[in-house]
C-alpha cells in the first residue's frame, strides 16, 4: 500500500506534509517526499489525512468491556466486591472471547493498533486476539491468598501454558508477558518467588501499583517499604517491568523504577472515575521513566479511546499542577504510541519509520473540529476523535476502514454481549 | 416527524425504550409508548437510537475557534497577551461570522442545539447563527479600563444595538444578553453602573468570574470581598445572572448565587488546559444552584464537544475528590441540557416533554464503544462520542444528520477558516 501525499508523525514526532509512505507485508519500507518507483499496491490518497504511529493501549483488562454501565458511582470496595467480582465469577472463556472480540473492535475504530491485556480466560481472550489480528501482550494476571508453592499455582501453571501455546506467535503479534496483579492481592511468598523465577527469563513483567492512597499505605504499614521498594527487593525489578497507574508513587520510587529502566503505565480517566485520584506523569515525564498511556478497562473508563485518553493526558497535569506549560501534546503523543510499544517490549512499532512494523492509523482532518490547520498536532491531541480515525492498520494490513471492521462483525459481536450480560446477571440473582 | 420505537431520555431524565415522540413545527407535540393517530410526516426508525434533550453549551466564544491550535501550552498571560489578543486584534465582523459558522457546524454534529456566546463583531456572529439556524444567546462582553459614562461606552451602545436589532428573533431562537466581561477587566463605576442599568431590565447577564487564583485573590486585595460579593453589592445580582468558571469561588459566595438564584457555568476542560484548576462542582450541586456546562472557545479547550465534556464533568470530581459516588450520570446530562436552557432564559427548552421546543439530538447505539446496553444513561455520559451523534434538530428542523449539515458547508467555511488564520499571521508579522 501506497500512502501518497499524506501528512504524518515523523519519527521526531513532527509533522510533515504532503509525504509518501510505502507498505510492504508488515512493514513500513519507504518514507519519502517523491514518489517511489516501486510498486506498493493500492495507492491511498491522502489528501488532508495524516498518518500517525497506531496507539498503543499500554494497561486494559479487555474481557470487562462486558461489564460497561454495569458497575457504576460506586466507593472502589463495593465497586469490587458487590459489583466486578461477583460478575467475573460467572465468566468463562466463551464470554471472555466475546468481550475481547468488542473491545478489539472499539480499540481498531479508535486507531489503536496494540494493547497490553491483564486478565484471565486467556484461550477466550487469545481466540478473539488471533481472530480480529490485533497485536497484544497478553498476561495471566497472578494472585495469591493462602501459602503455596509457585510452580503449583494454578495462576503461574496457566501462565506457563499460554507462554507455551502463545508467546510470540501470530508474526509475533501476540506475546505474553509475566504478571504479579498487585502488591495487596499477593502475599509476601509469592512476591519473593515470582521475582526469583522471573528475574532472568527475559520476559515482561505487568503488575498494578500505588493505583490507590490506601494500597499504597497499607503496604508501608505492613512491610515498612512502599510497594515499589517491595519489588525492587523481591528482584522484581530485575525483569523489564510495566506498572500501571503509580498514583501515589513517591519520589524514592521514581528512582528505583528510573534505575531499573522500568516503564510506568498512567491512567487518568480511570484513575478520576474510580475516585483513585490523579498521578503526577509530569514528574514522571521529567524523570526520563518510560511513560506509557493505557485506558485501564471498560469497566472503569468507561471506553477505550486511546485519543480520548490522550486528551485527558494533555490537559488533566496542566490543571492540577496549574501549570499550562506542561506535558506537551508532543510529549502525550509519544506515551500513546513508542512509548507503550518500548512497554511493550516492542521495539520496533511506534514509530513512523523504515523497517518499523506498518501499525498505522490515518486521521482524517476533514471534520469541523479540526480546522483551522495551524498546528496539525496540537489538533490530534487536543482536538481530535475517534470519529476522525478512518483507518487503522497492524501488520500491514487493514483492519479497520471507514467505519467497517475487517475481522469483527459488531452487529454480531455485540449482540452477543448483551445476551452475555442478561445471562449473568441472571445467573447472579439466582 | 415522527421518531418511532426510540429510546429516550424522558422529562425525569430517566431512559424509556420503545417510545414514539412527534414533532411539529417547533415542539414536541406527542410523547407516548403507543403511535399517534395523527400524522407528523417523516417516520424515523428509533431502532437501537436514543434521543436525548439537544445539548446546551453554556459558555463558549465562538468566532474563537479560528485560534484552534495557535495559542498553545502557555501560560495564562503569555497566551492572552503574546497570542489572542494580537490575533483578536486582527479579526473583523467577516472573519468572525467565519469562526462562528465553523463553530457552529463543530457543535450540531456533537448534539449541541443552543450555545451561549460571549464576544464582539456581533454582526458577523449573528450573521452566522442565523444562516445556520443555531440558537444562540450572544452578549457583546463590556470591559473598561478608563473612567467613562455607562451610555456612551461603545460596548454599552453596542449591546443596547444587539438588543434593538437582534433580542427575540428568529423564532425566539437569537436572545442578547448583557455581558460584564469579568472583575479584572472593569473599573469600579463601570460594575456599579452596569448592576444600576440592568438590575430592573429583565435580561440575563453573563460573567466571568473566579476562573484563576490570582484573579480571586487580586479581588479580595483591591475590593476587600470576593468577586461574587462585590457583584452582589453592585446589584448586579438583581438581574438574572450566568457566572462561567467559579473555580475559586468560596462557601460564602455559594450562599449569595443561591440567595440570587444565578447560575454557573463550569468549563472543567478550559479550566485544566489553562492550568486555572478544578470548579468544586460538586459542591454547587449539593447547594442546589442551577449548575450548567459549557466548553468555552476552541482556543482553550481545544473543541466544542459536549459529550466531550461531559465526560470530563462527570469522572473529574470523583477523582480530586477521592470520591467515585458524586456527581452522578443524570446529574450530568442535566447540567449539558435542562440547567444549560434554565442558564439561558429558556424555560421551554432542555427537556424532552410535550410543549417543549423540539431541540433534540438522536444518539445510535450501534459502535461497538455503546454495547453491552445494561445502562444506556451511563453509557450516553461515560461512553459515547460526538460519532455517536447521528442526528440534530433545532426548533423542529433537521440542521445535521449522518455526516451531513443542512445550513454549513464545512469544506468551504473549513478553507475560508484556513485562510483567515494565514491571513491574520502574515498582519500580526507586519
Amino acid at each position: 500500500m501506497l500512502f501518497e501525499k499524506i501528512g504524518i508523525i515523523d519519527e521526531n514526532f513532527d509533522f510533515k506534509k504532503d509525504m509518501y509512505v510505502g507498505v510492504k507485508d508488515d512493514r513500513i519500507c519507504y518514507i519519502g517526499t517523491q514518489k517511489p518507483e516501486e510498486n506498493y499496491g493500492r495507492v491511498y490518497d491522502g489528501t488532508r489525512k495524516v498518518l500517525i504511529p497506531g496507539l498503543v493501549n499500554a494497561h486494559t483488562h479487555s474481557p470487562m468491556t462486558l461489564l460497561r454501565g454495569y458497575s457504576e458511582n460506586l466507593p472502589l470496595d463495593r465497586w469490587l466486591n458487590e459489583k466486578v467480582f461477583p460478575f467475573e465469577d460467572k465468566l468463562n472463556c466463551d464470554r471472555a472471547y466475546y468481550g475481547t472480540m468488542l473491545s478489539v473492535a472499539e480499540m481498531l475504530s479508535s486507531g489503536t493498533t496494540a494493547f497490553s491485556d491483564m486478565y484471565f480466560f486467556q484461550d477466550g481472550v487469545i481466540k478473539a486476539v488471533k481472530e480480529s489480528k490485533a497485536k497484544t501482550n497478553f498476561c495471566r494476571s497472578i494472585s495469591s491468598f493462602t501459602d503455596g508453592e509457585f510452580l503449583k499455582e494454578s495462576r503461574v501453571i496457566e501462565t506457563l501454558d499460554a507462554i507455551k501455546n502463545y508467546h510470540n506467535t501470530e508474526n509475533g503479534r501476540i506475546r505474553i508477558d509475566w504478571s504479579l496483579h498487585s502488591e495487596y492481592t499477593n502475599m509476601l511468598w509469592m512476591i519473593e518467588a515470582f521475582g526469583d523465577y522471573t528475574k532472568d527469563k527475559g520476559f515482561i513483567t505487568h503488575i498494578h501499583m500505588s493505583e490507590t492512597k490506601s494500597e499504597h499505605e497499607n503496604c508501608k504499614k505492613k512491610y515498612g517499604k512502599t510497594p515499589a521498594k517491595l519489588f525492587y527487593d523481591s528482584k522484581i525489578l530485575d525483569s523489564k517491568c510495566l506498572f500501571a497507574h503509580c498514583v501515589w508513587i513517591e519520589d524514592s520510587d521514581i528512582e528505583l523504577l528510573k534505575e531499573k529502566n522500568a516503564s510506568i503505565v498512567t491512567c487518568p480517566a480511570s484513575n478520576l472515575k474510580l475516585g483513585s485520584g490523579v498521578c503526577d506523569s509530569n514528574k514522571i515525564l521529567n524523570s526520563g521513566i518510560n511513560l506509557a498511556l493505557g485506558t485501564d478497562s471498560a469497566s472503569s473508563n468507561n471506553g477505550l479511546d486511546m485519543l480520548r485518553e490522550m486528551y485527558l493526558a494533555a490537559i488533566l497535569p496542566k490543571g492540577i499542577n496549574n501549570a499550562p506549560d506542561i506535558v506537551s501534546p508532543k510529549d502525550v503523543l509519544k506515551m500513546a504510541t513508542v512509548n507503550g510499544a518500548v512497554a511493550q517490549g516492542r521495539y520496533d512499532c511506534g514509530i513512523i519509520k523504515e523497517n518499523y512494523k506498518a501499525d498505522l492509523a490515518v486521521i482524517s482532518l476533514d471534520s469541523p473540529s479540526l480546522y483551522p490547520d495551524f498546528d496539525v498536532i496540537n489538533n490530534i491531541v487536543y482536538s481530535a476523535e475517534k470519529s476522525d480515525v478512518i483507518l487503522t492498520m497492524v501488520d500491514g494490513e487493514v483492519l479497520y476502514e471507514n467505519g467497517e471492521f475487517k475481522t469483527v462483525d459488531v452487529e454480531k459481536i455485540g449482540s452477543e454481549c448483551n445476551k452475555i450480560v442478561n445471562e449473568v446477571v441472571r445467573e447472579i440473582s439466582l
